[in-house]
């Protein structure tokens, strides 16, 4: 006897059974549905980088998660994000894309971070972004938040908010008290609010040197609430000199008329000062989306407008807007807040079950017309009893069975059982895949 | 102005522009379906595995391949192929799993292979197995014909032939001869008939101490031909003494018998007792597929039946069958012999082009109706000249433009141009969505 070795996989990996692989690809299918409904083009860039052109620009924390090692003579890292090989791709590949470049990536990125509850190591993000060669129409930033819309929606997880700012507002509004320097910590700052809670806030924002009234400056004008066209007259009316807080506040303003053409639902989405989204790398419109019922999970999908993809490759201006979906953490977190729908957890609609061997033939018959109609069916082959095979079927989740016995061979139908109510009925064969569809 | 990095990727790595991409996913897209009309469900484990776990078995050439490396204290590989994670992932849920248990995984694996034309580092494979507890019916090993048959009918590239044998007929063959101790060396051997022809066989069962009246025994047996009943007439007419011969024939038979069942016409399948398939792993029936009109590109799809899945984990005797299809391979391959279908180059249907930005409300609010009807749509947003805007469209092969001008925008219509004919035609927003399905 061989020593075993024990089968295991690494702590942080996720890994799902198929009935949770099932339902975690309806999800990833939908993103991609909606994703392709708005022209975004597909792309799949190598997991494996060259670690000189994929840490061009990483540096710090980021750096120390890479998955980076020798093979032969090359140094070699493992993507911990979609955004860089997008730099990279529209780089090294310009003369061929045509611009504004629309592009989708579904695909497992890597970072070895201690592993914690709900934090993954190998996790898919689900990313759109838009290229421009030098400018990106505004109507860019509306469309980001009507595809996350859509998305949502269609995922059925229940009422979420679309939280939106303008990075031109809130550098603006900095500059203009007199802290151009201090934008970064400020924001990074504030970025914190709902996390730390505001005497947290007040006190970090004194060390980094902000005086006691403009502490209270910042957070009243962060606190603006109201609807969309409350808060946007609420900007316009603060008494702010500053020429980019003054087009942000357009900007905003231009976005949110946009979104309305879109058909996104005024409720599904706020302009929200407090966004500031803690990246050097936004420049515009940013976003937040949050779950309702739900705002410990975070922001489920983030992103905004940024000046400048590719300065570590390229001297070309290329801007960009994009959003990404990490949707393993999602995916987790909903399962573990109950939040999945039940739904189908069979992708076959029927099973087709011969009651003994002399049935085999009529059983391999009758799935091979409804898949010839593409209607998913199984087939239960093993020569076991009844009760296997109904068990087969039953624990995995699927709808029907279609059970042929010596009678059913003989009259061309089958005894078509509902899983779920028990009910039978005899079915011709020729009226099978009506039934099931 | 900073240091740019020049962009760029490994060789041997695939990565393609968005339309090849786009075709590219149809192939995934279309395996993926048929693999699930089959019953089969999706699995996806980590890219990552521990080294200790993933090369349990491996050795040799295999292990050199393997892109290996430590992060903290782990010793970590990146998957070979699918069937060692689906072994240890057999092995670690085996309480959760349902027997037979059938599973499709089409994930990317890495082997540090030296680059060559058509070879690559990173590449698809597409699988799918089926594991059962104990025993494994022979309905199964017609199944997986069935499976291929189907696949690569709706890729829709040509004539293609499954070949099939099994490897009881082959080592009973040998032994009936008194080679028992050296079928591995005839069987490697014979697999290589194709690419180093006779002579080069002859002289390498001559090295292995075949006498050469068994050389020419053996070269007459697998040069057998002829429609599948003929050959396993034939067969079964063999004076061969030799049990494990004669159960390799039955099992021949009785899979020949289930697949006509299976709807798979004649003339895509064959008996080729050739076929050997090297790997000392498979135990009964094999499966290599050639298209007809290219067979210089190899096999493109094989597998075949084993007798144990997981015999470095577990005591557990778990026997299947299965079948990969090496994706990039088979789509390089395609591509550079020029088969690939020209087909949609694109996913959206149609682009909505606004004339200048009094109609860009009006655009936004046709692409919104028409994505609400789920028809994939691209709008152009920039504020460029027409021939430009057209120009865009054209680059990106969408088959419609819907352009709106000003008198468009007054009456509730678009001008719909079929960007291939050029032909256009007034068409109310409303009526859209039927024009273009």
């Amino acid at each position: 006897m061989k020593n075993k070795v024990q089968p295991r996989i690494l702590p942080g990996f996720m890994e799902l059974l198929p009935e949770d692989q099932i339902q975690f690809n309806r999800m990833y299918d939908t993103i991609r549905r909606v994703y392709e409904r708005y022209g975004f083009l597909p792309l799949d860039t190598p997991t494996i980088e060259l670690s000189e052109v994929l840490l061009a620009k990483a540096g710090g924390e980021t750096e120390k998660q890479i998955y980076r090692f020798e093979k032969g003579d090359s140094d070699l890292s493992l993507r911990f994000d979609l955004t860089v090989p997008l730099a990279r791709y529209v780089s090294q590949h310009f003369p061929d894309l045509t611009f504004p470049f629309k592009r989708y990536q579904m695909s497992k990125v890597f970072r070895g971070e201690r592993p914690q509850k709900g934090r993954f190591r190998e996790f898919y993000q689900c990313d759109i972004d838009v290229i421009g060669v030098d400018s990106l129409d505004l109507v860019f930033d509306a469309e980001m938040p009507a595809v996350i819309y859509n998305v949502f929606k269609e995922l059925d997880f229940g009422a979420f908010t679309i939280r939106m700012n303008n990075r031109k507002v809130l550098n603006g509004f900095f500059t203009a008290l007199g802290y151009a320097d201090k934008i970064g910590d400020i924001l990074r700052t504030i970025d914190k609010l709902e996390k730390m809670g505001r005497d947290a806030v007040v006190s970090e924002l004194t060390e980094y040197g902000v005086a006691a009234k403009d502490v209270d400056t910042i957070l009243s004008f962060i606190a603006i609430r109201g609807t969309n066209d409350e808060v946007l007259t609420k900007l316009a009316a603060q008494p702010v000199d500053n020429e980019q807080y003054r087009e942000g506040v357009a900007e905003l303003t231009q976005v949110i008329g946009y979104l309305r053409r879109f058909g996104v639902e005024e409720s599904a989405y706020m302009i929200d000062l407090t966004i500031a989204r803690g990246l050097d790398y936004y420049t515009g419109t940013v976003y937040e989306t949050m779950l309702n019922d739900y705002p410990s999970m975070g922001s489920v999908c983030s992103g905004g407008r940024y000046d400048n993809l590719t300065e570590y490759y390229t001297d070309q201006k290329l801007p960009g807007i994009g959003i990404s979906i990490g949707l393993s953490r999602l995916y987790y977190q909903l399962k573990e807040n109950g939040l999945l729908k039940e739904g189908a957890r069979s992708i076959a609609r029927c099973i087709v079950i011969p009651m003994g061997e002399s049935e085999m033939n009529a059983a391999i018959t009758v799935a091979a017309e409804l898949r010839s109609k593409n209607v998913p069916v199984d087939v239960y082959y093993q020569q076991k009893g009844m009760k296997q095979k109904m068990k087969y079927a039953a624990r995995l989740g699927i709808p029907y069975a279609a059970i042929i016995g010596e009678s059913e061979r003989e009259n061309g139908t089958v005894m078509l059982k509902n899983m779920e109510t028990g009910e039978q009925k005899e079915v011709s064969v020729s009226e099978l895949s009506d039934v099931l569809m």
